[in-house]
């Protein structure tokens, strides 16, 4: 078999049987051995933004690699924003970029550049296999490297002549060295906080937030007096009746201050430190008050949840002590669409098991509270902020979990920069929901206009915050993909359209027209 | 005023008058000071990919640098492909790229990342600026590295307390330094390798494709019988009736080495020695035969057509030693649609002084014959091979030459990765006539699976080359982003598309379906 085939099934044999693909000329190896290698789904994206993103929303809901395959560095180029908020997420991805072959790099086609440069900022394992013998083992260490604890982006770049020139066959993957699940010493320290009775603050993200995580917070909280917060993004949370409902950290920093101003303590499981998502002018980065003392329980790749374990047994912190959940209403909604409204028809229309892809922005700012009575769901956040991360993360969803309704709330601004996994979502006849908020501005932008302390924006400058002369026609640009859509413009239709969409088994778009 | 209103004015002052731009929150001093200086003009892109690209194809045809806006490292990555294909094309182009406030970036925010490392591998110019007081000669010093000979990639990275820092004014750009602007020594030697009357190509590229380059290229060839011909992509050739049209090495290696193979001697004039466009198995990646000598008489950056000139001169070339054209036929055809009669249909098609924008790929490669004997126009191709270039270089162009009819040809494939390009020619009522070749498929994927020995792609192969199910509906697309639109099935239709098209003023587009 040529290195290609040896890649192929080394990745099928360690358990990475899914590739988001945008292919070349120097990929045409890895795809000749498709059809000769059993295991391998292959999906196809019409950019390479959505190829990285749909990888990274199968990882976040398969907990296991998916790989892409891009063409070249520019290719990478254009997968390297939803790299970006993949790893931010802690999201685990096999890159297979091609190249040219080893002896042809030198003479600087066309296509020649730093490719190993292009994928350093965003991966944390990188290598380009010497020749076709080592590409199984470099396939194999790449797998391990996406699969270490804290997952990671590993980049393996693969000169078309390690494609094509004979191989010995597939590798194994290494065997993961044995890690200790999390610090004994850390949830000893954290308990000693909880008992001071100080001011505490417990802030949940990554494997804290599964249902059992939860209610095991919600236990400390009622034992201690403690506060159980999320970070104010997550890369997957339980929520939905009888799970434990938490806020998360206020995106603002106004909102946000005074929220934390009187904590002696924060208690971090796997979060950072809060800190403000951009500087502004005279406003602090760092959320946290003057003399509150942080103190990390678990990190990333640890195990949160027997940590938390461990701290509810070692504080004696029992089922009967999680509090009763706060009751929330809600209801069908009508008349005008609002962001209240909106809120309420989605809350409604969430079915049971679904996965929620939450790119609303500044629509979506009241989502939360409403969801929380929404049927059980998983609720899926960018980490990264770089936008256009919804529809390509739908898609790796919905490959992921084919038996479950994926919805991606997603703001107009956003959803353009990588509209194209709507075709991909329509190749594959997946079952997801988009419902792009057209308020046709950058909506976020007039805040931070203000935020930044820039004052009221003039003609020009506000040209540039807003998307309209012409508005988009969301219908058609889904039509034009093969997606069916239809817009709606008050409460009413919108759950009417999202009823139907969430009774569908393909894919649909709901433009809101706000 | 602010580091911000510094950069705009020194910008403006330095001849940089035009911003491609999508903006986030660190940029928002920047656009705020669009409100106080005159004399810029914003152009706002819903993808990143479309600013690059715009600013690429607005100096093919303007000369001089257009800047971008581009938002921390995701929004850099994104325009990463198409300044890609602009470093490529020798395009100087100044990137504006903000960054979080230098005391903000240790905290590690979602959107933190190497934006330098990012951008080194598309850029020959890259600083951040330390401190507000240095923004304006930062900006200055980039103008002058995009300006250099040759023109430059230069970013400039613009943490956000810079912007909003206090700033002393503008910088003036430093002034070039004299350079020669060719080499007498190395004209000389093309001269001697002429006279010989051993079998040499003259290849041009770059500055040597004006018509009076062309012209020159055609006395030096009539007087000495050297062969003339063009890189097999070049930026920007001038073309049509009136013109010496000039062969260009066919990309197919199959077809490129038997036109090569009896010359003794290639000199260059901006070009590069001929090299594959990719490796294949068992295929050469130099195109030039065994003993061929190859002599460069400049480089890019230098004054080729001074060289041509001169070379002339030293030859005694006059211009009556240039061959007469050979005459080519075109037509109005009718029928089917066939490579053959879109390129007859596009080459009746073409106005005077329009801007052609290449990106056919597969269906265009019979375009050059035909279009030799259309009206005077620029033909301007994708220097990097990263397809997605040409919709936003049609937007550069217009922006740059707003009195010209700019006509891209794309195919399906390729204009899938920058479609946005279209809501930017209708925000901006570009005179842009799009023509998107809709064979649903990568079509040079086919081709390139058996040239790599790849043979007959099978079933899931077939899957990840093709476009189809569903089929894109580009009417619908162009519309979804305010562009109108029509199918043409037939040589007939496309005649009339384009005829309509041509007589209008503003973006349309025409989708061929094959």
């Amino acid at each position: 078999m040529n290195g290609a085939e040896s890649l192929v099934r080394t990745l099928v044999h360690g358990g990475v049987d899914v590739c988001f693909t945008n292919p070349g000329t120097s990929e045409m190896h890895f795809v000749a051995a498709l059809d000769r290698v059993e295991g391998m789904r292959c999906v196809l994206g019409l950019f390479e933004g959505v190829v990285t993103g749909a990888a990274d929303g199968y990882f976040r809901m398969k907990g296991t690699p998916a790989s892409t395959l891009l063409h070249l560095g520019p290719g990478l180029a254009n997968g390297l924003a939803n790299l970006h908020n993949a790893k931010k997420a802690s999201s685990g991805i096999v890159n297979i970029v091609g190249q040219h072959a080893t002896y042809h790099i030198d003479y600087n086609a066309p296509l020649t550049s730093d490719i190993e440069g292009l994928a350093r900022p965003m991966s944390a394992w990188v290598r380009t296999s010497p020749d076709a013998q080592s590409v199984a083992r470099d396939g194999a260490a790449a797998i391990a490297a996406a699969k270490s604890a804290p997952p990671q982006i590993a980049t393996l770049i693969l000169p078309a002549d390690t494609a094509w020139g004979e191989a010995d066959g597939i590798a194994e993957v290494p065997q993961d060295t044995q890690r200790p699940s999390y610090s004994p010493h850390a949830v000893e320290a954290a308990a000693r906080v909880l008992r001071s009775g100080e001011p505490t603050l417990l802030l949940l993200t990554g494997g804290a937030l599964t249902e059992h995580g939860l209610e095991l917070a919600a236990r400390i909280a009622g034992k201690t007096g403690c506060r159980v917060m999320g970070q104010t993004y997550n890369p997957r949370m339980a929520r939905g009746r009888g799970r434990y409902a938490i806020e998360r950290i206020p995106y603002v920093i106004e909102a946000a201050l005074p929220i934390l101003k009187d904590f002696r303590h924060i208690v971090l499981v796997e979060a950072n430190d809060p800190v403000a998502f951009f500087a502004y002018p005279n406003k602090p980065s760092l959320l946290k008050p003057d003399g509150c003392e942080v103190h990390r329980m678990t990190e990333g790749g640890e195990n949160s949840t027997a940590a938390l374990e461990a701290l509810a047994g070692a504080l004696g912190a029992k089922a009967a002590d999680a509090q009763p959940q706060t009751h929330v209403e809600i209801a069908r909604p009508s008349g005008a669409l609002t962001h209240a409204s909106i809120a309420q028809a989605i809350a409604m229309a969430i079915p049971d098991n679904a996965i929620v892809i939450d790119e609303s922005i500044t629509t979506g700012r009241g989502f939360f509270p409403p969801t929380a009575a929404a049927a059980p769901h998983d609720w899926l956040q960018n980490m990264g902020g770089s936008i256009g991360f919804s529809p390509p993360v739908a898609v790796g969803a919905a490959v992921a979990c084919p038996d479950r309704k994926v919805i991606c709330l997603v703001g107009d601004g956003s959803a353009m920069y990588t509209l194209q996994a709507l075709w991909t979502q329509a190749r594959e006849n997946l079952d997801v929901t988009t419902v792009v908020f057209a308020n046709r501005k950058y909506q976020i932008l007039r805040g931070e206009f203000d935020g930044v302390g820039a004052g009221e924006p003039g003609q020009r400058a506000q040209d540039m915050l807003s998307l309209d002369r012409p508005n988009l026609d969301w219908v058609s640009l889904a039509r034009g993909m093969g997606v069916p859509a239809r817009a709606v413009t008050s409460a009413d239709e919108l759950n009417k359209a999202l009823d139907a969409g969430v009774a569908g088994s393909g894919p649909n778009l709901i433009e809101v027209q706000m």
